[in-house]
C-alpha cells in the first residue's frame, strides 16, 4: 500500500480533532470525517480500521498538536516553559477543546490507545532532562515521568478538573516548589 | 418541601453513580436514576431539576466518594496517604470508574458543576496543611491548593491520562519530590 500524501492525511487529522473537539468522542464517525475531509469512507478506513485508530494517529501526527521541548539554556527555564505550554495547550483554541475532549475520552475507552501520543512527548521531554544532567543541574536519581507526572498533572487539576484559571505566575510557582521544595 | 429520607435519597445516588460509571455522563439518564432505584422519575425531578444537577450532588453526597483527611502526626505523612488514597480512588473498584466518569465528563460538560465537589475536598484537605502549619512544618508561603494539584494532578497524570500503574512507593515519591525538591 503506497503512502497517503501529507496533505490529505492532514486534512484527515484536521477534520477527526476538530469533530472529536466539537462532538467528543461519542459523536464522532468515520462518516463525519469522511464527509468533512472529502475523503471518500472506504479510503479512511483502508488506512485506521476504526475511529480510535484514527484519532490515536491523529493526536500524534496533527500539526495542530505538534510539540517541541523547549531549551532555553536552564532546568528551571525549560520547566516553565514546558508548563506554560500545557497551560496554553489545555486552555487556548483550538489544542484545549481536541486534547481535553480526546484525552478524557480515552479514560473511559480503552480501545483508543493514547500511549503513543504520551510516548512520543515523553521522548521529547526527556531531552529536558538529559540536558539537565549534563549541566550538572539534575541528580542521578531524579524521576523525570514523575517530575512531567507532576507539573502537567497540575495543570490539569487546576485546568481541568477543577475548572479554575491558571492564575499569573502559575508555572514558575510550581516549578519553584519542586525544584526548591514546598 | 420536607426533607427526602437520608436512605432513599443515598440510594438515589448510588443508582445515579452506578450508571454513569457504566454508561458514562452520555448514557446517565433520570429516567435511568428511577428505574434502578425504584424512585418515582417525577420524585427525583422535584428534588434535582436535571442529571447534572443530580450527578453534582451525588459526587458530593454520596457515601461511596466519602472523604476524611488523613491526621498521621506529620505533613510528610498525611500527604503520603493523601496521595495513596488518591491513588485507591482512582484505580480500585467501585470509585475508579465513577470518579474517572464524572470528572472526565465535567471536562466537557460545563452544566456539570463538580465545584461543589472540589470545593467539598479542599475544606477537608485544607486542615493538613493548618495542622502542619501549627507544627511549624510549613512556610508561611505555601500554597495548599497548589501543592494539592501537583500531588492529584501526579496521580491523574500517571494512571488515568498515560493508563499506567503507580508503581510501588509512587505516593512516597511524589511527596518527597515537593518537600524535599528534586
Amino acid at each position: 500500500m503506497r503512502r497517503m500524501a501529507p496533505r490529505k492525511q492532514q486534512e484527515i487529522f484536521d477534520a477527526t480533532l476538530r469533530l472529536v473537539a466539537e462532538k467528543g468522542y461519542d459523536g464522532l464517525t468515520v462518516e463525519g470525517v469522511a464527509e468533512r475531509s472529502g475523503v471518500n469512507k472506504t479510503t479512511i478506513y483502508r488506512w485506521w480500521p476504526s475511529k480510535a485508530a484514527l484519532l490515536g494517529a491523529a493526536l500524534v501526527e496533527a500539526d495542530v498538536l505538534g510539540f517541541e521541548p523547549p531549551d532555553t539554556g536552564s532546568l528551571r527555564g525549560d520547566l516553565v516553559a514546558l508548563v506554560e505550554s500545557m497551560i496554553r495547550l489545555l486552555t487556548e483554541p483550538p489544542s484545549a477543546d481536541i486534547a481535553v475532549a480526546a484525552l478524557a475520552a480515552a479514560a473511559r475507552h480503552p480501545e483508543l490507545d493514547t500511549r503513543n501520543f504520551f510516548a512520543d512527548r515523553f521522548a521529547k521531554e526527556r531531552e529536558i532532562f538529559e540536558r539537565a544532567a549534563q549541566r550538572g543541574e539534575l541528580s542521578a536519581s531524579a524521576d523525570p515521568m514523575l517530575v512531567l507526572d507532576l507539573l502537567a498533572g497540575a495543570v490539569w487539576s487546576r485546568v481541568v478538573l477543577r475548572g479554575l484559571r491558571a492564575p499569573d505566575g502559575f508555572a514558575a510557582k510550581a516549578v519553584s516548589a519542586l525544584l526548591d521544595g514546598v
